[in-house]
């Protein structure tokens, strides 16, 4: 995974132009034979939802020279240099005139800001503060930022996974961002992987993941796939390369399935973590739940979004994070489909008094000693509630029991005709 | 209001007579051209639901005189000293005999109690601790109280400011009560501002007022109004003047809009304030949210009924208030209104996706640095949950963003079409 | 109840078999005329829901006799000796072979366990820890046990006490255990002397009360009478003869009358009590509460089974109980009765506005004092809620005020037709 991180961070990213197109290549590569990323190109000027699919936007240098001919900001050192989706410029001019198109953070002034201007043609450098004061006022710069937006495309991408059902469970990060890590590679390379994984196992559910570009890719993807999507359980993965606790963010149903066990496989890790309550701001799961939609989609982080000074910065780098928080990330996601996938509403057959499960040799023979085993409980709390209105999920947390528990007794039960599956 | 509040102190007020006729007048006066006072004359004997209107009372005069021919006893004294609603009676007898028919509290011996006997006809004196012991038991006294209970009428009046709709707020405060001012000036007093006051606003709901005799003023006005009423939300207000904290006692619904609404802007005051649950016993909400009729209405007041020694004494008196605290009661109820007035629940007519706010002047053009105003947050927050369910206090209490942000995304986006009114 | 519980402790009882029908004959004793047991015979082998009726089981004697022909374990001595449905054997066999039918409690080396084995075919003994270790591995012991399993017949009881109404209140109590006092005898007392309470009584409802051998006779009773069963309100009561707090365990409803009307009355009295959640696991509410059923039946004990140490073991003898725990326990199900019997749903006949209760006798004539008697809140609190979905029970909680008040504001407002019987 650390490779594959190296190899995207230096692309210089936008919501349109090539480096989406070189990260959608690299995810492919890594993705290898284990799954087809298919790849989406929609033309500019498209209506989708409310928005317009904006021009495709070039980059082929920038920088600011001083007189002596140094770069003294150069978009070759870090693309954060750059106003994300600039427009064109290419002047001479004093440094008095320059500042207003500098962004810097005078709280941290080695670092460089990220910033974009998508909706409004404007041109601009993000510098460091060092950068900006040693900026003279009255000398004279040449300022180049060589860039074109035209007409184009923009472009994503998803994965499918078919399962037994054509019910989804779907995954969604944003592919967007330049040369920073935590947000958006994190997200990148836990997806990957996921995807990488959950090919190889059986899968009662279709799984599906989208690889986006920040907010016009969401709406994108929800306007151009609504009528294929079948989503049951949904969560959008971000910024999980930190060193912060897992945060889960509930959807905006609050107590959707998704909600509820994405809270249950917290709680039951004995790692600290913390669950946030909707609201309409964040990442792409502001599109997912909106209300017009209104999927069951929750998201996924690690300390979250402009909680962490690095947030939007250079120092948002490959140093900040580590493939062994994202792993473990990782892990969470393939607990929770596990439960997602062994979770569902069983129906009693021998729901009148408790079925002899002795001679199904599912009892003790001797009886009166009252140690009655995890297994034997949930064997009786299963067949108790399975009146087809209470989840496995439901009787794990009524009874206390704990989920691989529950659903082996289903199984067992199952076995024997003493359930059949409702959902 | 100090004038109002003085005039108003002095008249010998009941359930019926010419007391209630003359606070009646005193409040049209105050009024004045603000708003027309409706009164209202029931004959003696009307059936008024499970109640018949009563005699009307009138009092010339009334004393207890000792040997001498001193006024022991004199209702010119104070018009707490004649039992309200006492039969006549003139008679020679002994102290002994008289003492059955005084009332009087040992606890406050400098202070005459208010009592009552509307249902049962007997006569009385209401006199302190020290008259009563200063009675000699074998001196003989003249006892006279010179009043009349003839069938005439019962008075009652009401004010109606007519809004945008019909549905209606609705107001009530009791008139019945002679010389007191906590119990029932303070009421008169801010109800007769809050017309002034509401008179001169534009008015979304309709605004009903009712002036009424306690319990069965509001049982006749129930009785006579029923088909004209259409009361969304109500209040009862009374005992507003002393210097305790606001109580809020919820309606019998519990948690209707009134309840709902008057806790938010009790909580968002930087104030002291209790809420009470709801109970069968007080005043006229009792009629009111009686189970036929179960309106949303519930009752405002500072230091409840009997939770002050003052309470139904001659203590009760205009230094016992101040027009400072019943202006204050006044400005909640304006709060009130209000957020009566603006809350509603919308319908965002773009509810796929977020609409594009940027295009429309509504979003930052400048991406990145995430520092979400406030407006911004409401506008997404009001998008988000207007789907015909939420109210936008709803939205104001599960966002944590102040009702007033709310109120005015909603009118932003109202007027971008973004949103349109479902009630 | 003592002669009673020392009548009842010697028999040797099995889920089917002769002490079976001894104890039942004990209890029609104990009921004499104040009550009929209808006692029921089941023949082996009926299909009762996903059970089968098993065989009769007879025990004319059962020992261990060393080398020199002592009795070194003997059922004469103690019932639990045996293993309880043990198969018969006669054999020699050294103490090294007849360990593994030997059952012990090491941690109680004088007390003797009671163990079954109704479902597989096998036999043993139980016996203390000391006589265990007494054993010599080499030497040769006769074992006998003189058991017949044969076709014959279950039998359980019930008795019908009939009310005004065909709704009935259930309960019900295991009788299948030999010669332990807490479990079972506590609960055959209590159901005994509380049918004798009842049968005095005048009762609203039904009454109907099952003495059935555990699992397998209540099974068989819901499979024989679940035509007649009209359960309103059921208990399942057991173990109420120790030294612990009173324990209720709800219903699988969770919240049905009976688990609110239980909870109310054990908060009411004075005494430490615990309420237990629904768990699929205990005594006989398993049946009745199984999905298929899903009767409102809760479980009264004292300390829960397998909580104390003598729990299932010689130790649980007469000497562990006491009579005045069980008479305890019974007149909380007295008051638990009396508490459903006075409890219902009424319509307030005039709902609008109050009715005025002074001419009916029930407010005080004089005004103003507002000393409000329990029993005139009572009047207003049950006129208020008596709108057809409130019952008496949920107006004492929401009131504050104790049930008995309750109930007779009730039948004062039933007496003069404010209020008519809904439920």
């Amino acid at each position: 995974m650390d490779g594959f991180l190296a190899r995207l961070f230096p692309v210089l990213r936008s919501i349109t132009g090539p480096g989406v197109r070189e990260t959608l290549r690299l995810i492919q590569d890594e993705l290898a034979d284990d799954a087809r990323l298919n790849v989406y190109a929609v033309p500019s000027g498209t209506q989708v939802l409310d928005w317009t699919v904006p021009d495709e936007w070039y980059l082929t240098d920038a920088f600011i020279k001083d007189a002596s001919g140094e770069r003294v900001v150069d978009v070759q050192a870090n693309n954060l240099h750059v106003l994300n989706y600039s427009a064109p410029v290419h002047a001479r001019m004093t440094g008095e005139d320059l500042l207003p198109h500098l962004h810097a953070l005078p709280e941290h002034p080695e670092w460089i800001p990220y910033r974009t201007s998508y909706y409004k043609k404007t041109w601009g450098f993000c510098v460091t503060q060092t950068q900006k004061e040693h900026l003279d006022a009255k000398q004279t710069y040449e300022v180049m930022i060589d860039s074109r937006l035209e007409p184009g495309v923009l472009n994503y991408a998803d994965v499918v996974l078919p399962g037994q059902t054509h019910e989804e469970i779907f995954f969604s990060t944003h592919i967007c961002h330049p040369s920073m890590a935590n947000d958006n590679l994190s997200g990148v390379a836990l997806m990957t992987y996921l995807i990488k994984a959950l090919a190889k196992q059986d899968r009662y559910y279709t799984y599906r993941f989208a690889f986006v570009p920040g907010t016009i890719g969401a709406i994108t993807y929800l306007a151009q796939h609504e009528q294929d999507l079948n989503i049951k359980h949904g969560l959008v993965i971000t910024g999980v390369g930190d060193s912060g606790a897992l945060h889960y963010k509930q959807s905006r149903q609050q107590n959707a399935i998704i909600d509820q066990t994405a809270q249950y496989v917290l709680e039951q890790r004995s790692k600290p973590y913390k669950l946030l309550p909707w609201e309409p701001y964040g990442y792409d799961e502001r599109q997912y739940c909106s209300p017009g939609f209104n999927l069951p989609v929750g998201r996924l982080s690690r300390t979250p979004y402009a909680q962490y000074p690095e947030y939007h910065t250079s120092a948002d780098n490959l140093d900040f994070i580590s493939s062994a928080a994202i792993q473990e990330a990782l892990e969470f996601c393939l607990e929770l489909t596990q439960t997602l996938e062994a979770n569902g509403v069983f129906l009693n057959t021998s729901p009148k008094g408790e079925p002899q499960l002795g001679r199904r040799g599912l009892y003790d023979d001797l009886g009166g000693s009252n140690d009655a085993k995890t297994l034997q409980l949930a064997l009786l709390w299963v067949l108790n509630l399975s009146d087809g209105e209470h989840s496995l999920l439901h009787i794990a947390q009524q009874s206390g029991i704990a989920f691989k528990h529950i659903a082996k007794a289903q199984r067992l039960l199952l076995e024997r005709n003493l359930l059949v599956k409702v959902t």
